[in-house]
Protein backbone atom coordinates (compact mmCIF):
# COMPACT_ATOMS: atom_id res chain seq x y z
CA UNK A 1 0.00 0.00 0.00
CA UNK A 2 1.08 3.52 -0.95
CA UNK A 3 -0.31 6.82 -0.81
CA UNK A 4 1.28 8.23 -4.12
CA UNK A 5 1.62 5.90 -7.19
CA UNK A 6 2.59 7.47 -10.44
CA UNK A 7 2.76 4.60 -13.32
CA UNK A 8 4.63 6.02 -16.73
CA UNK A 9 2.49 4.14 -19.58
CA UNK A 10 3.83 3.47 -23.24
CA UNK A 11 0.23 4.47 -25.12
CA UNK A 12 -0.87 1.57 -27.10
CA UNK A 13 -2.56 2.11 -30.47
CA UNK A 14 -6.38 2.87 -29.66
CA UNK A 15 -7.41 -0.69 -31.22
CA UNK A 16 -4.20 -2.61 -29.76
CA UNK A 17 -6.27 -5.27 -26.95
CA UNK A 18 -5.03 -8.01 -24.53
CA UNK A 19 -2.92 -7.52 -21.40
CA UNK A 20 -1.34 -4.05 -21.54
CA UNK A 21 1.03 -4.68 -17.83
CA UNK A 22 4.23 -4.72 -19.78
CA UNK A 23 3.52 -1.03 -21.11
CA UNK A 24 3.30 0.27 -17.73
CA UNK A 25 6.61 1.32 -15.51
CA UNK A 26 5.84 2.14 -12.06
CA UNK A 27 8.48 4.98 -10.80
CA UNK A 28 9.28 7.25 -7.59
CA UNK A 29 7.45 10.84 -7.92
CA UNK A 30 10.38 12.11 -6.24
CA UNK A 31 12.76 10.62 -9.04
CA UNK A 32 12.91 12.35 -12.80
CA UNK A 33 10.91 10.21 -14.94
CA UNK A 34 9.99 12.94 -17.73
CA UNK A 35 12.59 14.76 -20.56
CA UNK A 36 12.83 18.52 -20.39
CA UNK A 37 11.75 17.73 -24.22
CA UNK A 38 8.56 16.28 -23.16
CA UNK A 39 6.01 18.88 -25.01
CA UNK A 40 3.87 18.41 -21.90
CA UNK A 41 6.57 20.95 -19.78
CA UNK A 42 7.33 22.61 -23.44
CA UNK A 43 4.39 23.73 -24.37
CA UNK A 44 1.14 22.35 -22.24
CA UNK A 45 0.60 20.16 -25.19
CA UNK A 46 -1.31 17.26 -23.90
CA UNK A 47 -4.81 16.73 -22.35
CA UNK A 48 -5.85 15.04 -18.76
CA UNK A 49 -8.15 13.94 -16.61
CA UNK A 50 -8.88 13.83 -12.62
CA UNK A 51 -10.41 11.12 -11.33
CA UNK A 52 -11.66 10.06 -7.84
CA UNK A 53 -10.88 7.23 -6.05
CA UNK A 54 -12.63 6.94 -2.71
CA UNK A 55 -12.56 4.30 -0.37
CA UNK A 56 -11.33 1.56 -2.93
CA UNK A 57 -12.97 2.84 -5.79
CA UNK A 58 -12.15 4.80 -9.04
CA UNK A 59 -15.31 6.95 -10.04
CA UNK A 60 -16.61 7.48 -13.24
CA UNK A 61 -13.79 6.03 -15.10
CA UNK A 62 -16.01 5.20 -18.44
CA UNK A 63 -16.95 9.09 -18.59
CA UNK A 64 -13.63 10.42 -17.67
CA UNK A 65 -12.01 8.40 -20.27
CA UNK A 66 -14.79 9.51 -22.92
CA UNK A 67 -13.52 12.94 -22.09
CA UNK A 68 -10.02 12.30 -22.85
CA UNK A 69 -10.67 10.82 -25.89
CA UNK A 70 -12.68 13.59 -26.98
CA UNK A 71 -9.95 16.32 -25.67
CA UNK A 72 -7.56 14.16 -27.61
CA UNK A 73 -9.57 14.43 -30.67
CA UNK A 74 -9.62 18.16 -30.68
CA UNK A 75 -5.96 18.42 -29.86
CA UNK A 76 -5.46 15.93 -32.45
CA UNK A 77 -3.86 13.67 -30.24
CA UNK A 78 -3.62 9.97 -31.10
CA UNK A 79 -6.65 8.24 -29.47
CA UNK A 80 -5.95 6.84 -26.54
CA UNK A 81 -6.40 3.02 -25.69
CA UNK A 82 -9.63 3.17 -23.25
CA UNK A 83 -8.38 -0.64 -22.48
CA UNK A 84 -5.27 0.27 -21.70
CA UNK A 85 -6.03 3.51 -19.49
CA UNK A 86 -8.62 1.24 -17.68
CA UNK A 87 -6.29 -1.20 -16.58
CA UNK A 88 -3.64 1.16 -15.92
CA UNK A 89 -6.22 3.08 -13.54
CA UNK A 90 -7.11 -0.72 -11.92
CA UNK A 91 -3.51 -1.74 -11.21
CA UNK A 92 -2.68 2.39 -9.76
CA UNK A 93 -5.49 1.53 -7.80
CA UNK A 94 -4.36 -2.20 -6.66
CA UNK A 95 -1.76 -0.25 -4.90
CA UNK A 96 -3.60 2.70 -2.54
CA UNK A 97 -5.22 1.97 0.96
CA UNK A 98 -8.95 0.72 0.50
CA UNK A 99 -10.24 3.64 2.48
CA UNK A 100 -9.83 7.28 2.15
CA UNK A 101 -9.87 9.88 -0.72
CA UNK A 102 -7.09 10.48 -3.85
CA UNK A 103 -7.49 12.00 -6.98
CA UNK A 104 -5.81 10.08 -9.91
CA UNK A 105 -4.60 12.01 -12.75
CA UNK A 106 -3.93 11.05 -16.48
CA UNK A 107 -1.90 12.87 -18.72
CA UNK A 108 -1.66 12.20 -22.39
CA UNK A 109 1.38 14.45 -23.96
CA UNK A 110 2.06 15.32 -27.28
CA UNK A 111 5.54 13.75 -26.61
CA UNK A 112 9.37 14.67 -26.92
CA UNK A 113 9.46 17.21 -29.57
CA UNK A 114 10.30 16.03 -32.71
CA UNK A 115 9.67 12.71 -31.43
CA UNK A 116 7.30 10.53 -33.19
CA UNK A 117 5.23 9.34 -30.11
CA UNK A 118 2.89 10.71 -27.52
CA UNK A 119 4.15 10.14 -23.60
CA UNK A 120 1.77 9.28 -21.05
CA UNK A 121 1.67 8.81 -17.31
CA UNK A 122 -0.43 8.83 -14.32
CA UNK A 123 0.10 9.51 -10.79
CA UNK A 124 -2.26 9.32 -7.65
CA UNK A 125 -2.01 11.40 -4.53
CA UNK A 126 -3.94 11.43 -1.30
CA UNK A 127 -7.09 14.07 -1.91
CA UNK A 128 -6.83 17.29 0.23
CA UNK A 129 -9.40 17.44 3.02
CA UNK A 130 -12.54 18.88 1.36
CA UNK A 131 -14.91 18.56 4.46
CA UNK A 132 -14.75 22.32 5.04
CA UNK A 133 -15.51 23.04 1.75
CA UNK A 134 -18.24 20.52 1.33
CA UNK A 135 -19.96 21.52 4.52
CA UNK A 136 -19.20 24.97 4.38
CA UNK A 137 -19.46 26.12 1.10
CA UNK A 138 -17.11 28.66 -1.05
CA UNK A 139 -17.42 32.39 -1.64
CA UNK A 140 -16.51 33.23 -5.38
CA UNK A 141 -16.08 35.99 -7.72
CA UNK A 142 -16.63 36.20 -11.50
CA UNK A 143 -14.35 36.57 -13.97
CA UNK A 144 -14.37 37.87 -17.48
CA UNK A 145 -13.30 34.86 -19.30
CA UNK A 146 -12.76 37.28 -22.60
CA UNK A 147 -14.81 34.88 -24.80
CA UNK A 148 -17.95 35.59 -26.30
CA UNK A 149 -20.52 32.71 -25.63
CA UNK A 150 -20.36 31.18 -29.17
CA UNK A 151 -16.50 31.35 -29.45
CA UNK A 152 -15.55 27.76 -29.64
CA UNK A 153 -17.78 26.94 -33.36
CA UNK A 154 -15.79 29.83 -34.55
CA UNK A 155 -12.43 29.22 -33.84
CA UNK A 156 -12.11 25.32 -33.00
CA UNK A 157 -7.89 26.17 -32.86
CA UNK A 158 -8.76 27.71 -29.24
CA UNK A 159 -9.48 24.12 -28.33
CA UNK A 160 -12.13 25.46 -25.76
CA UNK A 161 -13.76 21.95 -24.92
CA UNK A 162 -10.74 20.07 -24.38
CA UNK A 163 -9.16 19.94 -20.82
CA UNK A 164 -5.34 20.49 -21.90
CA UNK A 165 -2.57 20.84 -19.77
CA UNK A 166 -2.49 24.73 -20.58
CA UNK A 167 -3.97 25.35 -17.50
CA UNK A 168 -1.97 28.36 -16.34
CA UNK A 169 -4.82 30.52 -16.79
CA UNK A 170 -6.85 28.56 -14.76
CA UNK A 171 -4.46 28.79 -11.88
CA UNK A 172 -4.16 32.39 -12.32
CA UNK A 173 -8.37 33.09 -12.05
CA UNK A 174 -8.13 31.42 -8.79
CA UNK A 175 -5.26 33.38 -7.71
CA UNK A 176 -7.27 36.33 -8.47
CA UNK A 177 -10.16 34.73 -6.43
CA UNK A 178 -7.69 34.64 -3.60
CA UNK A 179 -6.58 37.86 -4.05
CA UNK A 180 -9.89 39.28 -3.57
CA UNK A 181 -10.53 37.42 -0.55
CA UNK A 182 -12.52 34.71 -2.58
CA UNK A 183 -12.13 30.95 -2.67
CA UNK A 184 -12.69 30.47 -5.84
CA UNK A 185 -13.69 31.99 -9.04
CA UNK A 186 -16.85 31.67 -11.81
CA UNK A 187 -15.75 32.57 -14.96
CA UNK A 188 -18.51 34.57 -17.64
CA UNK A 189 -18.50 34.79 -21.17
CA UNK A 190 -17.34 38.72 -22.76
CA UNK A 191 -21.29 38.52 -23.80
CA UNK A 192 -22.58 38.11 -19.89
CA UNK A 193 -22.91 33.86 -20.21
CA UNK A 194 -22.03 32.23 -16.64
CA UNK A 195 -19.80 29.43 -18.26
CA UNK A 196 -17.57 27.44 -15.49
CA UNK A 197 -15.10 27.41 -12.74
CA UNK A 198 -11.86 27.13 -13.07
CA UNK A 199 -11.50 23.81 -12.59
CA UNK A 200 -15.45 22.99 -11.55
CA UNK A 201 -18.91 22.77 -13.15
CA UNK A 202 -21.70 25.49 -12.09
CA UNK A 203 -25.21 23.87 -11.37
CA UNK A 204 -27.77 26.21 -10.07
CA UNK A 205 -31.61 25.88 -8.54
CA UNK A 206 -34.07 27.94 -9.65
CA UNK A 207 -37.64 27.65 -9.30
CA UNK A 208 -36.81 24.27 -7.98
CA UNK A 209 -35.46 23.06 -11.16
CA UNK A 210 -31.93 22.56 -11.70
CA UNK A 211 -29.58 24.14 -15.02
CA UNK A 212 -25.91 24.16 -16.04
CA UNK A 213 -25.07 26.40 -18.81
CA UNK A 214 -25.38 23.97 -22.35
CA UNK A 215 -22.54 22.16 -22.65
CA UNK A 216 -21.51 24.46 -25.76
CA UNK A 217 -17.55 23.55 -27.16
CA UNK A 218 -16.47 27.08 -24.38
CA UNK A 219 -17.34 24.56 -21.81
CA UNK A 220 -15.83 21.37 -20.80
CA UNK A 221 -18.40 19.11 -19.89
CA UNK A 222 -18.70 18.21 -16.32
CA UNK A 223 -18.22 14.35 -15.26
CA UNK A 224 -19.61 15.25 -12.17
CA UNK A 225 -22.18 17.34 -13.36
CA UNK A 226 -23.34 14.69 -15.49
CA UNK A 227 -23.77 12.64 -12.43
CA UNK A 228 -25.60 14.48 -10.32
CA UNK A 229 -27.96 15.52 -12.96
CA UNK A 230 -28.66 11.62 -13.81
CA UNK A 231 -29.29 11.30 -10.07
CA UNK A 232 -31.60 13.71 -9.40
CA UNK A 233 -33.41 13.15 -12.72
CA UNK A 234 -33.41 10.15 -11.13
CA UNK A 235 -35.13 11.30 -8.02
CA UNK A 236 -37.93 12.85 -10.04
CA UNK A 237 -35.80 16.36 -10.10
CA UNK A 238 -36.03 18.58 -13.50
CA UNK A 239 -32.68 19.08 -14.76
CA UNK A 240 -31.79 21.59 -17.65
CA UNK A 241 -28.91 22.48 -20.08
CA UNK A 242 -29.18 26.06 -21.32
CA UNK A 243 -28.01 29.45 -21.54
CA UNK A 244 -27.76 31.00 -18.20
CA UNK A 245 -26.94 34.76 -17.80
CA UNK A 246 -25.05 36.23 -14.57
CA UNK A 247 -27.97 37.65 -13.55
CA UNK A 248 -29.97 34.34 -13.31
CA UNK A 249 -27.04 33.05 -11.38
CA UNK A 250 -27.35 36.42 -8.93
CA UNK A 251 -30.70 35.13 -8.77
CA UNK A 252 -30.97 32.04 -7.76
CA UNK A 253 -32.42 29.61 -5.21
CA UNK A 254 -28.88 28.27 -4.77
CA UNK A 255 -25.51 27.46 -6.69
CA UNK A 256 -22.84 24.98 -6.57
CA UNK A 257 -19.82 24.18 -8.36
CA UNK A 258 -19.09 20.81 -8.65
CA UNK A 259 -15.40 18.85 -9.56
CA UNK A 260 -14.09 15.51 -9.06
CA UNK A 261 -12.37 15.61 -6.53
CA UNK A 262 -14.12 18.29 -4.29
CA UNK A 263 -17.44 17.21 -5.19
CA UNK A 264 -20.34 19.62 -4.73
CA UNK A 265 -19.63 22.35 -2.78
CA UNK A 266 -22.37 25.54 -2.08
CA UNK A 267 -21.57 28.86 -3.44
CA UNK A 268 -22.08 31.65 -0.09
CA UNK A 269 -21.34 34.86 -1.58
CA UNK A 270 -20.77 36.05 -5.37
CA UNK A 271 -18.50 39.20 -5.55
CA UNK A 272 -18.19 39.70 -1.85
CA UNK A 273 -22.15 39.31 -1.36
CA UNK A 274 -23.57 36.95 0.66
CA UNK A 275 -25.41 33.97 -1.61
CA UNK A 276 -28.01 31.55 -0.15
CA UNK A 277 -26.29 28.51 0.45
CA UNK A 278 -28.19 24.93 0.39
CA UNK A 279 -26.21 23.33 3.03
CA UNK A 280 -28.82 20.64 3.35
CA UNK A 281 -29.15 20.25 -0.11
CA UNK A 282 -25.39 19.83 -0.30
CA UNK A 283 -24.68 17.59 1.76
CA UNK A 284 -27.22 15.13 0.12
CA UNK A 285 -25.54 16.02 -3.25
CA UNK A 286 -22.00 15.16 -1.63
CA UNK A 287 -23.27 11.94 0.02
CA UNK A 288 -24.73 10.62 -3.68
CA UNK A 289 -20.99 11.61 -5.18
CA UNK A 290 -19.26 9.17 -2.74
CA UNK A 291 -21.17 6.07 -3.42
CA UNK A 292 -19.37 3.85 -5.74
CA UNK A 293 -20.24 5.45 -9.18
CA UNK A 294 -19.38 4.05 -12.69
CA UNK B 1 31.56 20.49 -28.69
CA UNK B 2 27.91 19.16 -28.96
CA UNK B 3 24.73 19.68 -31.00
CA UNK B 4 22.42 19.27 -28.51
CA UNK B 5 22.89 20.73 -24.59
CA UNK B 6 20.67 20.41 -21.68
CA UNK B 7 21.08 22.13 -18.52
CA UNK B 8 19.03 22.30 -15.15
CA UNK B 9 19.37 24.85 -13.41
CA UNK B 10 18.17 25.51 -10.03
CA UNK B 11 16.79 29.31 -9.14
CA UNK B 12 18.51 31.20 -7.42
CA UNK B 13 17.17 34.57 -5.45
CA UNK B 14 16.71 37.19 -7.66
CA UNK B 15 19.19 39.39 -5.15
CA UNK B 16 21.84 36.90 -5.63
CA UNK B 17 24.96 37.42 -6.82
CA UNK B 18 28.70 35.56 -7.65
CA UNK B 19 29.05 32.29 -9.69
CA UNK B 20 26.19 31.03 -10.41
CA UNK B 21 28.07 27.16 -11.86
CA UNK B 22 26.94 24.88 -8.60
CA UNK B 23 23.10 25.50 -9.35
CA UNK B 24 24.06 24.52 -13.16
CA UNK B 25 23.40 20.28 -13.94
CA UNK B 26 24.35 19.26 -17.17
CA UNK B 27 21.70 16.43 -18.22
CA UNK B 28 21.73 14.29 -21.35
CA UNK B 29 18.16 15.34 -23.83
CA UNK B 30 17.35 11.76 -24.06
CA UNK B 31 17.12 11.22 -20.00
CA UNK B 32 14.40 11.88 -17.74
CA UNK B 33 15.12 15.17 -15.58
CA UNK B 34 12.03 16.36 -14.36
CA UNK B 35 9.50 14.75 -12.31
CA UNK B 36 5.69 13.83 -13.33
CA UNK B 37 4.45 16.53 -10.77
CA UNK B 38 6.61 19.46 -12.49
CA UNK B 39 3.93 22.17 -13.07
CA UNK B 40 4.98 22.74 -16.52
CA UNK B 41 4.00 19.55 -17.82
CA UNK B 42 1.35 19.28 -15.41
CA UNK B 43 -0.37 22.73 -16.18
CA UNK B 44 1.83 24.56 -18.47
CA UNK B 45 2.15 26.65 -15.55
CA UNK B 46 5.45 28.48 -16.33
CA UNK B 47 7.55 30.87 -18.84
CA UNK B 48 9.94 30.53 -21.26
CA UNK B 49 11.80 32.48 -23.81
CA UNK B 50 13.31 30.99 -27.18
CA UNK B 51 17.23 32.95 -27.74
CA UNK B 52 19.28 32.54 -31.45
CA UNK B 53 22.34 31.35 -31.04
CA UNK B 54 24.41 32.33 -34.24
CA UNK B 55 27.47 31.79 -35.15
CA UNK B 56 28.54 31.70 -31.29
CA UNK B 57 26.67 34.64 -30.12
CA UNK B 58 23.31 34.27 -28.12
CA UNK B 59 21.11 37.01 -29.49
CA UNK B 60 19.41 39.68 -27.39
CA UNK B 61 19.81 37.84 -23.92
CA UNK B 62 19.06 41.23 -22.14
CA UNK B 63 15.61 41.50 -23.78
CA UNK B 64 14.69 38.35 -23.71
CA UNK B 65 15.70 38.08 -20.20
CA UNK B 66 13.56 41.04 -19.50
CA UNK B 67 10.18 39.37 -21.01
CA UNK B 68 10.72 36.33 -18.94
CA UNK B 69 11.00 39.08 -15.57
CA UNK B 70 7.97 40.21 -17.07
CA UNK B 71 6.12 37.11 -17.63
CA UNK B 72 7.37 35.98 -14.40
CA UNK B 73 5.83 38.84 -12.96
CA UNK B 74 2.43 38.54 -15.08
CA UNK B 75 2.46 34.89 -13.39
CA UNK B 76 3.29 35.92 -9.99
CA UNK B 77 6.05 33.55 -10.24
CA UNK B 78 9.53 34.22 -8.37
CA UNK B 79 11.73 37.38 -10.06
CA UNK B 80 14.35 35.14 -12.19
CA UNK B 81 17.79 36.06 -11.53
CA UNK B 82 19.32 37.72 -15.01
CA UNK B 83 22.59 37.28 -13.50
CA UNK B 84 22.22 33.77 -12.95
CA UNK B 85 19.99 33.28 -16.09
CA UNK B 86 23.14 34.94 -18.33
CA UNK B 87 25.59 32.96 -16.81
CA UNK B 88 23.74 29.55 -17.74
CA UNK B 89 23.17 31.32 -21.85
CA UNK B 90 26.87 31.36 -21.15
CA UNK B 91 27.48 27.97 -19.93
CA UNK B 92 25.10 26.37 -22.75
CA UNK B 93 26.94 28.82 -25.34
CA UNK B 94 30.37 27.57 -25.03
CA UNK B 95 29.21 23.77 -25.24
CA UNK B 96 27.65 24.65 -28.79
CA UNK B 97 29.48 24.73 -32.36
CA UNK B 98 31.27 28.33 -33.40
CA UNK B 99 29.09 28.20 -36.15
CA UNK B 100 25.56 27.44 -37.15
CA UNK B 101 22.23 28.25 -35.66
CA UNK B 102 20.65 27.26 -32.40
CA UNK B 103 17.58 27.78 -30.70
CA UNK B 104 18.13 28.23 -26.71
CA UNK B 105 14.76 27.69 -24.66
CA UNK B 106 14.61 28.75 -21.28
CA UNK B 107 11.95 27.44 -19.05
CA UNK B 108 11.00 28.44 -15.71
CA UNK B 109 8.30 26.31 -14.12
CA UNK B 110 6.13 27.12 -10.94
CA UNK B 111 7.80 23.57 -9.67
CA UNK B 112 6.61 20.42 -8.54
CA UNK B 113 2.95 20.46 -7.16
CA UNK B 114 2.85 20.94 -3.37
CA UNK B 115 6.54 22.03 -3.75
CA UNK B 116 7.67 24.60 -1.83
CA UNK B 117 10.49 25.99 -5.05
CA UNK B 118 10.57 26.70 -8.83
CA UNK B 119 12.09 24.38 -11.07
CA UNK B 120 14.11 25.55 -14.49
CA UNK B 121 15.98 24.74 -17.24
CA UNK B 122 17.58 25.60 -20.44
CA UNK B 123 18.25 23.56 -23.86
CA UNK B 124 19.99 23.86 -27.08
CA UNK B 125 19.34 22.62 -30.07
CA UNK B 126 19.90 23.07 -33.49
CA UNK B 127 17.67 25.51 -35.35
CA UNK B 128 16.06 24.13 -38.06
CA UNK B 129 17.12 25.06 -41.82
CA UNK B 130 15.35 28.66 -42.27
CA UNK B 131 16.86 29.34 -45.78
CA UNK B 132 13.20 28.36 -47.62
CA UNK B 133 11.13 31.01 -45.28
CA UNK B 134 13.70 33.70 -45.26
CA UNK B 135 13.81 33.64 -49.08
CA UNK B 136 10.47 32.47 -50.24
CA UNK B 137 8.16 34.00 -47.31
CA UNK B 138 5.29 32.20 -46.01
CA UNK B 139 1.43 32.03 -46.70
CA UNK B 140 -0.60 32.74 -44.01
CA UNK B 141 -4.27 32.30 -42.88
CA UNK B 142 -5.93 34.78 -40.40
CA UNK B 143 -7.54 33.30 -37.37
CA UNK B 144 -9.77 34.67 -35.15
CA UNK B 145 -8.25 34.58 -31.33
CA UNK B 146 -11.37 35.32 -30.02
CA UNK B 147 -10.25 38.02 -27.66
CA UNK B 148 -11.67 41.73 -28.48
CA UNK B 149 -8.42 44.07 -28.08
CA UNK B 150 -9.11 45.44 -24.70
CA UNK B 151 -9.35 42.32 -22.91
CA UNK B 152 -6.11 41.77 -21.51
CA UNK B 153 -6.51 44.97 -19.38
CA UNK B 154 -10.00 44.21 -18.44
CA UNK B 155 -8.96 40.39 -17.24
CA UNK B 156 -5.08 40.20 -16.63
CA UNK B 157 -6.04 36.58 -15.37
CA UNK B 158 -5.92 35.59 -18.76
CA UNK B 159 -2.12 36.13 -18.52
CA UNK B 160 -2.44 37.58 -22.06
CA UNK B 161 1.19 39.39 -22.76
CA UNK B 162 2.70 36.58 -20.43
CA UNK B 163 4.74 33.91 -22.22
CA UNK B 164 3.57 31.19 -20.93
CA UNK B 165 3.94 27.31 -21.33
CA UNK B 166 0.66 26.98 -21.93
CA UNK B 167 0.97 27.22 -25.67
CA UNK B 168 -1.28 24.58 -27.09
CA UNK B 169 -3.72 27.21 -28.84
CA UNK B 170 -0.67 28.40 -30.31
CA UNK B 171 0.76 25.06 -31.61
CA UNK B 172 -3.05 23.80 -32.27
CA UNK B 173 -3.26 27.45 -34.56
CA UNK B 174 -0.39 26.47 -36.65
CA UNK B 175 -1.64 23.24 -37.48
CA UNK B 176 -4.95 24.80 -38.56
CA UNK B 177 -3.24 27.24 -41.22
CA UNK B 178 -1.25 23.65 -42.38
CA UNK B 179 -4.81 22.01 -42.73
CA UNK B 180 -5.81 25.18 -44.93
CA UNK B 181 -2.90 24.86 -46.99
CA UNK B 182 -0.75 27.67 -45.77
CA UNK B 183 2.68 28.19 -43.59
CA UNK B 184 1.41 30.09 -40.67
CA UNK B 185 -1.34 32.08 -38.85
CA UNK B 186 -1.83 35.91 -37.93
CA UNK B 187 -3.69 36.02 -35.03
CA UNK B 188 -6.84 38.68 -35.21
CA UNK B 189 -9.18 40.35 -32.11
CA UNK B 190 -12.88 39.26 -32.26
CA UNK B 191 -13.20 43.35 -33.01
CA UNK B 192 -10.73 42.92 -35.88
CA UNK B 193 -7.43 43.89 -35.11
CA UNK B 194 -4.35 42.72 -36.25
CA UNK B 195 -2.18 40.79 -33.00
CA UNK B 196 0.51 38.70 -33.60
CA UNK B 197 1.22 35.20 -35.04
CA UNK B 198 0.98 32.46 -32.83
CA UNK B 199 4.98 32.02 -32.19
CA UNK B 200 5.28 35.48 -34.58
CA UNK B 201 5.54 39.87 -34.59
CA UNK B 202 3.32 41.02 -37.55
CA UNK B 203 5.11 44.34 -39.17
CA UNK B 204 3.71 46.13 -41.95
CA UNK B 205 4.67 48.39 -44.24
CA UNK B 206 2.42 50.96 -45.78
CA UNK B 207 3.38 53.95 -47.55
CA UNK B 208 7.18 53.51 -46.69
CA UNK B 209 6.29 53.49 -42.77
CA UNK B 210 6.68 50.54 -40.68
CA UNK B 211 4.37 49.78 -38.56
CA UNK B 212 3.00 46.90 -35.60
CA UNK B 213 0.43 46.26 -33.25
CA UNK B 214 0.84 48.59 -30.66
CA UNK B 215 2.42 46.57 -27.18
CA UNK B 216 -0.73 46.30 -25.10
CA UNK B 217 -0.94 43.43 -23.00
CA UNK B 218 -2.86 41.14 -25.08
CA UNK B 219 0.35 40.86 -27.47
CA UNK B 220 3.57 39.59 -26.75
CA UNK B 221 6.29 42.15 -27.08
CA UNK B 222 8.72 40.83 -29.99
CA UNK B 223 12.19 40.89 -28.99
CA UNK B 224 12.97 40.34 -32.98
CA UNK B 225 10.74 43.02 -33.73
CA UNK B 226 12.06 45.34 -31.49
CA UNK B 227 15.36 44.80 -32.82
CA UNK B 228 14.67 45.70 -36.07
CA UNK B 229 12.66 48.63 -35.72
CA UNK B 230 15.93 49.87 -33.77
CA UNK B 231 17.69 49.30 -37.05
CA UNK B 232 15.12 50.91 -38.73
CA UNK B 233 15.10 53.98 -36.93
CA UNK B 234 18.51 53.93 -37.23
CA UNK B 235 18.43 53.98 -40.49
CA UNK B 236 16.17 56.99 -40.30
CA UNK B 237 12.91 54.91 -41.63
CA UNK B 238 9.72 55.76 -39.32
CA UNK B 239 8.77 53.16 -37.54
CA UNK B 240 5.09 52.96 -35.35
CA UNK B 241 3.43 50.97 -33.29
CA UNK B 242 -0.95 51.63 -33.16
CA UNK B 243 -3.72 49.84 -33.67
CA UNK B 244 -4.21 48.13 -37.11
CA UNK B 245 -7.16 47.10 -38.60
CA UNK B 246 -7.29 43.84 -40.64
CA UNK B 247 -8.25 45.97 -43.28
CA UNK B 248 -4.81 47.84 -43.47
CA UNK B 249 -3.02 44.36 -43.12
CA UNK B 250 -4.58 43.51 -46.32
CA UNK B 251 -4.06 46.91 -48.13
CA UNK B 252 -0.24 47.03 -46.87
CA UNK B 253 2.83 47.20 -49.50
CA UNK B 254 4.37 44.23 -47.78
CA UNK B 255 4.35 42.64 -44.53
CA UNK B 256 6.20 40.13 -42.63
CA UNK B 257 6.24 37.34 -39.32
CA UNK B 258 9.08 37.71 -37.08
CA UNK B 259 10.47 36.03 -34.27
CA UNK B 260 14.04 34.82 -32.79
CA UNK B 261 15.11 32.23 -34.75
CA UNK B 262 13.37 31.87 -37.42
CA UNK B 263 13.84 35.64 -38.10
CA UNK B 264 12.14 37.61 -40.80
CA UNK B 265 9.91 36.21 -42.73
CA UNK B 266 7.87 37.57 -45.81
CA UNK B 267 4.20 37.10 -45.80
CA UNK B 268 3.58 36.05 -49.67
CA UNK B 269 -0.12 35.09 -48.94
CA UNK B 270 -3.26 35.84 -46.93
CA UNK B 271 -6.11 33.74 -46.92
CA UNK B 272 -5.43 32.09 -49.99
CA UNK B 273 -4.68 35.56 -51.98
CA UNK B 274 -0.77 36.55 -53.28
CA UNK B 275 0.06 39.32 -51.14
CA UNK B 276 2.75 41.23 -52.29
CA UNK B 277 5.95 40.48 -50.62
CA UNK B 278 9.30 42.67 -50.64
CA UNK B 279 12.13 39.45 -50.52
CA UNK B 280 15.22 42.13 -51.37
CA UNK B 281 13.81 44.08 -48.36
CA UNK B 282 13.59 40.78 -46.29
CA UNK B 283 17.14 39.49 -47.15
CA UNK B 284 18.70 43.03 -45.92
CA UNK B 285 16.11 42.23 -42.36
CA UNK B 286 17.97 38.98 -42.20
CA UNK B 287 21.55 40.26 -43.07
CA UNK B 288 20.57 42.41 -40.02
CA UNK B 289 19.52 39.80 -37.71
CA UNK B 290 22.03 37.51 -38.17
CA UNK B 291 24.75 40.16 -36.91
CA UNK B 292 25.38 39.86 -33.51
CA UNK B 293 22.97 41.85 -31.29
CA UNK B 294 22.89 42.49 -27.55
Amino acid sequence: MSETVTLLVDPAPADASGDFAATFREVDATEPAVRVGDLAGQRGDGVFETIAFVDGHAQEVGPHLARLANSARICELPEPNAAQWRQAIETVGAKLPATGEFGIKVILSRGVDRGPAPTAWITANPAADQTAVRTQGVEVVTLDRGYARDTAERAPWLLLGAKTLSYATNMAAIREAHRRGADDAVFVSSDGFVMEGPTSSVILRSGGVYATPSPSGAILHGTTQLSLFDHLAAEGRTVEYRDIRLEELLAAEAAWLVSSVRLATAITAIDGVAFPADLAETAGFNAYLLTPRD
